[in-house]
């Protein structure tokens, strides 16, 4: 490979656009390609990085000097994208979840290994200081043995409803803190009970509650909402903690240390995932492209195996299926 | 009954000695009797309020002109001295829990009301500001429909090292939030799913994870643990959250606004509960026994029925069934 | 006097009518008397209480049962019904600030020496258990020396609009801090240095910030404003921190543990100063009258005398007095 | 200019070993040379970069193929290194404060324009998300003319006692905050009066208060102090506050989210400094050393010109004399 890692961004919706900004501005990337579904869409965001401007993914693939791609489609896209660019040989960052479902995750995989192509998939929280530096305070040596563990992830209901049916509170949010706990637990999810509440017609659940069983004993609860009224301050509420015998850790990102008050309210910024500031994007998600572009031109291995990331996938089948028939479920492996 | 309620306390330990010193501030109440199994202790706060000592509530409880008890014991020890109380005919404000256990609870209740005495159940958090404004807050015209409900109740390791076996999470602190999520949404649980963890050897669960469902459609999570290390911030983390058809509102009793530092770190302070200034005690207990007096003297009813307070003891009673055979269960009443 | 303290309410705005509910509920208080110069306010505060309705507090003062008075008015006022008051020889709680200016306060104090009459002024934060609990831990043998002492103030424009030029932001929210800075640094200020802005033309500071020196070597800062947008999240801001050779003690009081969400956004509620929850007010304010009626029928001091609160004044006129010509300012007692 | 910045690291205490490391991580620079007054330490840091060790900075400046240097010497140092590095043409990152008084800096900046070399300041909260985003929300048509700001640096006396008289409170910490309210109020401060506070026997101030006049008629408040016991949450309070005429933005950095919790205590963990995640540096430092290898290497300006930089220095001085004398001082540009 080269020097610099030739890339292009498939679908250039809220994080394709932000892929886009970021390689565009990597000293080590080179943003050679971007492709959507609206031509219009596409070249715009051509015409301001100076890649060249795709309305169909499989020519963008077949650019014989592009070295990797962003997939950063809606998730029942994932998988036509992902196994072409694996079949075209391309080096992948696959924004989450890796697929809409199980099935559909272990064809994109069979997809990567075959044709010997690389894979990493797009879990933001493994760049987020805060879930780290979590993930560092439990190690084993200062944690002791996990105990138990909480997840909470919730959101506005306009985010439901915009969604509506095509996606889902599991795969869109949930994807996030089942990877989340099973990282930093340093065990899998291995028993799930979980019940939904669907009262505001969104065409989606509402909520979803659930107690899991790790592997080691641990014990986890989950807090999924996209339920709350759109004056929830900040947007969002998520939060994670974990108790050990030696120690525990938290951490909470509802408060990201910075508010603006108008005569309407108060709002808090995003100062941590992807702010713009001073003309250009920082944060977690810069530093997993960074990261991306660093590990895929070394042939180093990415911080997590996409193997790894497979794993969140069934644990999210299993809360789905009990969720439906109210009785604990085994994850199946 | 006369203007002023004369008043004995039985128990002196954490909580009686705070009655008791409430109780001899009150401008309508007349301290007159305390009793401890520990003499010296019973003389001790006897010689400080001017009420006579008892060594056995049994003397304490023939006192011809007491009006009413309050009865501060270890759990296990309610019955006998609710019973008593209610064969005497006396006004009992019984501190929470209830009893130790659903049966012993209801054999209390019946002792009461066979013999026409009067029982509040000092559930502390109806008397708290912050489960307070929660609860008016979800007035069914502010709220709408209940969707999603969510407490917690998380301490520090040495309080379950320290009780051991004479109690158990659910009675001891789990009681607070099953009343409190019931009475803020106006419904009551019908069934239950749990799960515990017991890794520390306290003789104790460590922690107990639910997910329930109210009869109403709304689902609960519960995430109780006595688990943290001794340094946690405060000593607790209890919260609790209500997301209805219309609006929301939550609560985080964590931080009461209040610190002190030292080279050696941090620490919070009491200023809901109970906590002392200006040489008084103030706060969510002098406010329910400031009810209890009042209610009692004029024989309005008390802000919770004492039925109403039963209604908590099947729900612990089906969380520790299902915590035990892992399978949900369906709460009887 | 008798055992139970006969009182009157002069002003029924948003204190005055807060007080008569407080004594109504009172058992050791008899609301015998309300005033207000709407007669239809003083009706209807008679109506809901039992009391006696006026519109002439001296008609009210002539009462010969009358004990004490809560006196609620406009600060401007305050003279008036103060001297009429202690040339009553009533007991009086007079509403802060103490007076409109210096010389006022001086006249009452005056006037109630001289008639042998009590008056405690209606210092809150004294009552308040996040200051309280402050100026615990600030004792000598806890804190050692005060280093420095910090106290912010600030609320939202449409107050400093809606009050105008009848009210000014040292004596409205000023006099709090000064007072709660003095009693906790157990020390009085003796020089100020001022600077105020004035550009939203409310008729009123918008702004006054101020460095201080105590007797004791101490360093303050003082934070005052009612300049922020009326979305302000909880409407105010207030904390105040004092740092010692040995510890330190901080509080901040704008998060009270309690939020609801609705589509426009998230709001805080009171949980301390005054809420009305379970149909009766509680906190700070209560807690001060029940002060007030115990402390005034035992006839134990109050917890602060009279004369300890006129400390404020000359430092309020000395912030006021340098603010306007730009330079440090001996305060003069 | 090369495509990538050969850089080198002078001083490799805290700063300087975090500077090397994210050097040699960065794509687009190339850390070819390190020095240290000790010897073993800068060969420790030469053998983990694989960059060349000096114990003399001006051998280290004799590399011929040296494009720039990170200077991070004491601040009494900085002077004869910035220099030395001007002369010889080299690209400069000078740590802050730019020198350790007002006569210094203007050396520096004198001999950086004298021999046509770059220079930036280590100004880190100019890349601080929290910052950045209260400067954009800040933006004359979001908050209209700014009314009054407030900046907050606090830390442990420990610190005060490390560096004893070798640094001040006002150039160690003091120059962030006058930088960042110059910055985020689009004006210069004109007049300062200050007070401090010498009582724990550093040899250093304990605190400093400040009252301050923008230009544009703002006012301002400074609370710096480096007095606060050793067990101070976090290990610092920061925090900034503007309010204008139309909305306000406010940032805190206490909490930054992320909690680990011993039997000893709880305590905070850097998210957004510096912290080491994954094996890398990421967050406020890595984004400044980013943008100085990038407009280094392109030529575009630096974000803050070096010549703004030093509009803090005056400031800072006029403090000093306020502080000494106890009068107001213009400050002397």
């Amino acid at each position: 490979m080269s020097r610099v890692l030739r890339v292009g961004v498939i679908g250039l919706g809220f994080f394709g656009s932000r892929h886009a900004s970021i390689y565009a501005d990597h000293p080590a990337a080179d943003l050679i390609a971007v492709c959507d579904a609206d031509p219009a869409r596409a070249a715009a965001v051509a015409r301001d990085t100076g890649a060249r401007g795709f309305g169909d993914f499989r020519a963008l693939l077949a650019l014989p000097d592009l070295d990797a791609v962003s997939i950063c489609m809606p998730d029942r896209l994932h998988e036509d994208a992902a196994v072409a660019a694996a079949e075209a040989g391309k080096t992948i960052l696959l924004e989450k979840p890796l697929a809409h479902d199980g099935a559909a995750a272990r064809r994109i995989v069979a997809a990567v290994e075959k044709n010997g192509a690389r894979l990493m998939v797009g879990h933001i929280l493994r760049f987020d200081p805060r879930y780290v530096q979590t993930f560092h305070a439990a190690a084993p040596e200062r944690l002791g043995r996990p105990i138990h563990l909480r997840a909470k992830r919730n959101g506005v209901r306009s985010t439901a409803k915009r969604l509506g049916a095509s996606s889902s509170i599991l795969f869109y949010m949930g994807v996030h803190d089942v990877d989340a706990m099973q990282w930093i637990a340093r065990s899998l999810i291995g028993r799930v009970y979980a019940q939904k509440a669907e009262l505001l017609g969104t065409g989606n659940e509402d909520a979803l509650y659930a107690v899991v069983n790790f592997e080691n004993g641990a014990i986890g609860s989950i807090d999924y909402s996209w339920a709350w009224p759109d004056g929830l301050m900040n947007g969002f509420r998520s939060s994670l903690e974990i108790v050990g015998t030696r120690s525990a850790a938290y951490l909470d990102c509802t408060d990201q240390g910075f508010f603006t008050v108008e005569d309407g309210g108060t709002s808090g910024g995003d100062t941590h995932l992807w702010p713009e500031i001073n003309g250009r994007i920082v944060g977690d998600l810069a530093d997993e492209l960074d990261h991306f572009v660093k590990a895929s031109l070394s042939g180093r291995p990415y911080l997590q195996d996409h193997r790894e990331a497979l794993d969140a996938v069934p644990v999210l089948d299993a809360l789905a299926q009990s969720a439906r028939t109210g009785l604990p479920v085994d994850v199946m492996r």
